[in-house]
């Protein structure tokens, strides 16, 4: 069986690069957005479209009523629903092709629960995040600092929800993640150097190759 | 300054094993029970009682009315007092020794904050806790698992509420530590050799010698 890493992050504090980083050191192949095309592609849809969806930027909360319970439910219209199967199935073909990987964000650590994956959490204080926004702003794109800071708690709240259709359990709670890594203070080239050897005494350990 | 780790664990995830294994692996001075005898005999207290009021098994929360607002509040008398303080104390005295040194709870992360420690939470799923505890036990002392479990769970509580003494977060809330690492899993020997080097990075890249 391959060696499956997945990494849940917050929105701006270094997860993505810290996968990018690590698959480099382990030459782990990488998927994050790398799936978006195939799914569009096959969906003739707009890869933004897509992105978005998967990405749960446009879920829609309704009031639901049960019996006399007012409960809040997601809407799911049948194009995101196959686009969230189409996803699954893509995740599973990369679990299922032997060949080691990262893969960032897409709640792959719920949806690959049965290929024993090494499940990393990624987190940052609030400054260290907006300073990280702040630094991959383009000249033509200036928000202010409290927009990055709404930006940052909209997608993560997005991200939190999206966790909940699969999972009973809280997006970034302790027990779901093998190690839960906090990037304030770090240097991800340093930290992700450390991180690919802890990785590997792990797989080792359960004989994984 | 010293380089300082300080753990804070859940009862049963084998915290105070990996503060061990690091403070072999790194020759750092390591701290837990091990502050107790002293204040017990400045104070001249039984060690077992000085154990349990700074370990916070014997606190207890007394309803206060502020204005018109109730609010639940802790009660310490003037004895918890004085050896809180005494902890504290010792506490600075280890942290201002210049010896690099680990300290295993003692809410050390908090109390030490101005000295820039590399803050670790130890946690594990229960039935990992569990298997743990029941290794521990003696011939003479046989507990059901339930009970086991009960005690874990109250140990926690203890520890959670006396956190809530020094700090507006919540014990085990990821931003407030650099690392969280789940052991379910792991063999601590070899979890504490990989962190050890994590932490070795962390300190060089600080400049912290």
């Amino acid at each position: 069986m391959a060696r499956i890493i997945t990494i849940s992050r917050e929105f701006g504090s270094g997860g993505r690069e810290l996968g990018k980083r690590l698959s480099d050191i382990l030459n782990y192949d990488y998927y994050d957005k790398e799936i978006i095309p195939e799914i569009a592609k096959k969906h003739q849809l707009d890869e933004e479209y897509v992105e978005k969806t998967l990405d749960n930027q446009i879920w829609k909360t309704i009031p639901l009523t049960y019996g006399r319970t007012l409960s809040v439910s997601y809407y799911i219209n049948p194009v995101q629903t196959n686009l969230l199967v189409e996803e699954r199935e893509i995740l599973e073909k990369i679990a299922k092709s032997d060949r080691n990987c990262i893969i960032v964000g897409r709640n792959a650590d719920v949806l690959l629960k049965d290929y024993n994956p090494f499940k990393i959490f990624v987190c940052a204080d609030m400054d260290s995040k907006i300073n990280r926004c702040l630094k991959r702003q383009n000249e033509t794109e200036v928000k202010t600092i409290k927009a990055i800071e709404n930006e940052i708690k909209s997608i993560d709240k997005a991200r939190s929800k999206s966790r909940e259709m699969f999972s009973d359990n809280k997006w970034g709670d302790k027990k779901d993640y093998n190690l839960i890594v906090n990037t304030t203070g770090w240097d991800l080239k340093e930290l992700s150097v450390s991180l690919a050897n802890v990785i590997n005494t792990w797989f080792e350990s359960k004989n994984v190759n």
